[in-house]
């Protein structure tokens, strides 16, 4: 439905508002002082549209009519209202949409319907090269991945190739793709890699921190409507002796009560960064009125989704090694290739996990229900607890359905970490939303087995024990293959 | 009082701990599997010292006989030996030790008979040259306040010049001064400089996560029992609806109980930095062992300390300028040369405050009382309480017995902050360690006005105004003068 809309303002409207009013109307010449075009969307956003672009110096009054004839609305820029939990963003920058979880969004998304972008400097392909690492499926480069998704799609997913750390890079992207949201995978995201050595560990918090600094400052510059949906971790919590809530806790204190954040307990310098920037962009909610998501995710696994089976070199990548592999991934490849699962510790580690295809229906729910300017969300993406020693006799249980033979053993825990703790996290908000998992099940298990024996030829077996230490860690680069 | 002592092990000593024995023993030659020699330590510090640079792979058993004949003791390497309170650095490297609170401190360590060195990248010199700002007090170059210490009372201050983002320099640096206590006041400390733009939030956040980092990396590689006093802020904490106390609270949640670290709410790219650095320190003090004392510190005001008034080239800086310049400070310059006083907003922010002799008291107190092996302790450094408007309140009437015609102004706030709203922060760790307040009062406002006085035709009255806003940061570089 088309909307025949008009706008004028008290003063001369500011840069900003201009492009905003630009873009809107990408037909229309603009006017200083007065504008009218047609749009698609409704006059109520539109106008909530121009009225947030426009400074506090000049106020903007606008008009809208409905082309129907229905409805005339005047508006000052100085108001407040409150954005429609419905208006449904339509263009989707994926930061790191290469990467595991960033792929599988990305195709989803653009199966959805949404106009996507993947930005990427692809170096999680670096360090595999560089470790000597590989995945267990073989991947596509991006770009026959993308190529391969528009001849059997017909959707283009765009890509921007660099480093979100040059913010030269990333406005461009910003400029050239018009986000409504972003969504922010492009993370180092590896707590051994981030333990590897001091460059490394660097390297870690100044690309994540710097990194989303970046992209807030975009946000903040190029359109604040723009939703931030940024990837934490619950790794952010740690361990502690009570209920971990989603993100805030209310607190009674010596006869007074507040909310507040949770308080953070993480354990590498990778979930570390991620404190960092949950610490930033609840800040920058505050100062500048940005919207922000952050999705506190469990351990993922499993590897396929409805669009990365459509086609194998749409496959997403598989990780197994002792720095990029997650327990429940890693244990069905050691399974299947007859290697004893590798406990760490006493194994009573208790976290919350997912399935690959809910992290990808999380997000689609957080971005179609975007948070409101200036509020802070977090949610806790997760579906199931499990300990260690839970998923190695799930595993176990599921091999010898298979007929596998599957042994486990404890190796000296690499990590620092509570071994035997009390675990219970809530994660109710994104099930509020209309979340329904894909909870761990026997027939799951057996075909992530069924899929780690089919490329079992391509494991290293040099590669699946744990190779980096949390106490060991040193100034000194490593330079050796893990 | 010397003792001597001996030593011998069950395996080969590991380097770190033939390069340890080496320090306690300067003349004796070493061998690996036993040592004679003297020391003016007790046996039971010797041996304890012994002990833990030994790593898990080498068991030292140690005897140590006092050369009084009293005593005879054997250890084992894996056992878990509390540190003495009493034990008493002696090698104090103060990183930032050119700056205001930096300056104070070294003089003062090294008065008390410290063996002191100064690490500084003299940056903050570099921030008034490009902003156009300067110190109200004149300030001698480092090398020739280090010449002038030395003539007036024969002590050395060594000096490092160098950027401790470059772990090269720092670990050079920590090879040569072989530090006990590293007081880390290196970062860029403005709240309105990391919100002038965006490559200086950037520069903010790099600069002292990273440097924060390289120290923990340099002490852990260099010698763990380094213990690490770290200057925080009181603004880490914001302004919750509960009582602040001193790092951690105790919250029962669900019917269960835990100490957890105080939530965070830093207001400022700059605040920011410092609750990161917080959680990385954290981290590293319970996985590698670290010792640290993170100084969650007020706003500092005053110029004298004992060391400082010796001689006009000792004079410590004092910024009253929008960038640099904090609210007591400030206004004492304000009502000297009749420009209004400039409260932001309404005036009932409430802070922390402590006179800058008591900064170079609590650290000295730190550094006297270590942090265990692995605590990371937190103290709340300041000594009274006040809003901005008590502060505008103390100063009129301080300038009218003095003659002034002091007014007051209200600007609008460049900041996002509360301007009303409840504050009652814990501060009695460090009165606990022995800390007599100096507290503000009307002699020491006095004394602070007539100082300002005495330097008012240095004033740049171009200076005073806020001229940085949170809400207004913007990606360009701000290359103008402020």
């Amino acid at each position: 439905m088309a909307h025949l809309l008009s706008a004028y303002c008290t003063s001369n409207l500011s840069p900003a508002t201009k492009i905003h009013f630009k873009r809107l109307n990408q037909c229309s010449p603009i006017c200083q002082s007065s504008i009218t075009f047609r749009s698609s969307r409704s006059p109520d956003m539109v106008l909530r549209s121009c009225r947030k672009r426009s400074l506090t110096s000049s106020i903007v009054y606008a008009t809208a009519t409905v082309s129907q004839g229905i409805g005339s609305k005047t508006y000052s820029g100085s108001d407040q209202i409150s954005p429609e939990p419905s208006s449904k963003p339509k263009r989707v920058m994926v930061i790191g949409g290469d990467g595991y979880c960033g792929w599988a969004t990305a195709l989803h998304l653009s199966n959805k319907g949404y106009e996507v972008a993947i930005v990427d400097s692809l170096v999680r392909r670096l360090f595999d090269h560089q470790l000597g690492l590989d995945s267990l499926t073989p991947i596509s480069s991006i770009q026959n991945r993308l190529r391969r998704w528009k001849s059997l799609t017909g959707k283009v997913i765009q890509l921007y190739v660099g480093d979100i750390c040059d913010f030269e890079f990333l406005f461009e992207a910003f400029k050239s793709f018009e986000p409504d949201s972003v969504i922010h995978f492009g993370e180092q995201r590896s707590a051994p890699y981030s333990m590897i050595d001091r460059s490394r560990a660097v390297f870690t918090q100044h690309n994540n921190v710097i990194g989303t600094l970046n992209v807030l400052f975009a946000i903040k510059e190029f359109n604040e409507e723009c939703h931030l949906v940024k990837l934490g971790t619950m790794g952010e919590y740690g361990t502690p002796n009570i209920d971990i809530e989603e993100g805030y806790i209310t607190i009674t204190h010596n006869g007074r009560t507040d909310t507040l954040p949770y308080p953070k307990q993480a354990s590498s310098f990778y979930h570390l960064s991620k404190v960092h920037d949950s610490h930033n962009i609840a800040f920058t909610c505050k100062a500048w009125g940005i919207r922000a998501t952050d999705l506190n995710q469990g351990v993922v696994y499993g590897v396929r989704t409805d669009e990365t089976e459509m086609h194998e070199e749409l496959c997403n990548r598989f990780d197994y090694d002792g720095v990029f592999g997650t327990a429940l991934n890693r244990f069905c490849v050691q399974a299947a290739v007859g290697h004893p699962l590798t406990v760490y510790g006493k194994g009573g580690q208790t976290r919350g996990y997912l399935d690959i295809r809910d992290t990808v229906q999380c997000v689609e729910l957080a971005i179609a229900n975007p948070a409101k300017q200036g509020e802070f969300r977090v949610f806790n993406q997760f579906t199931e607890q499990f300990s260690v020693n839970d998923l190695a006799n799930l595993v176990t249980k599921a091999g010898k359905k298979l007929g596998l033979d599957v042994h486990t053993m404890s190796v000296p825990n690499p990590r620092v970490e509570a071994e035997e703790h009390y675990y219970n996290a809530k994660h109710t908000k994104l099930i509020e939303l209309g979340l329904v998992p894909h909870l761990l099940s026997d027939s799951l298990l057996d075909s992530l087995l069924n899929f780690a024996i089919e490329f079992k030829d391509r494991v290293d077996m040099a590669q699946i024990m744990p190779s980096v230490s949390w106490k060991k860690i040193g100034v000194k680069p490593r330079t050796i293959a893990l």
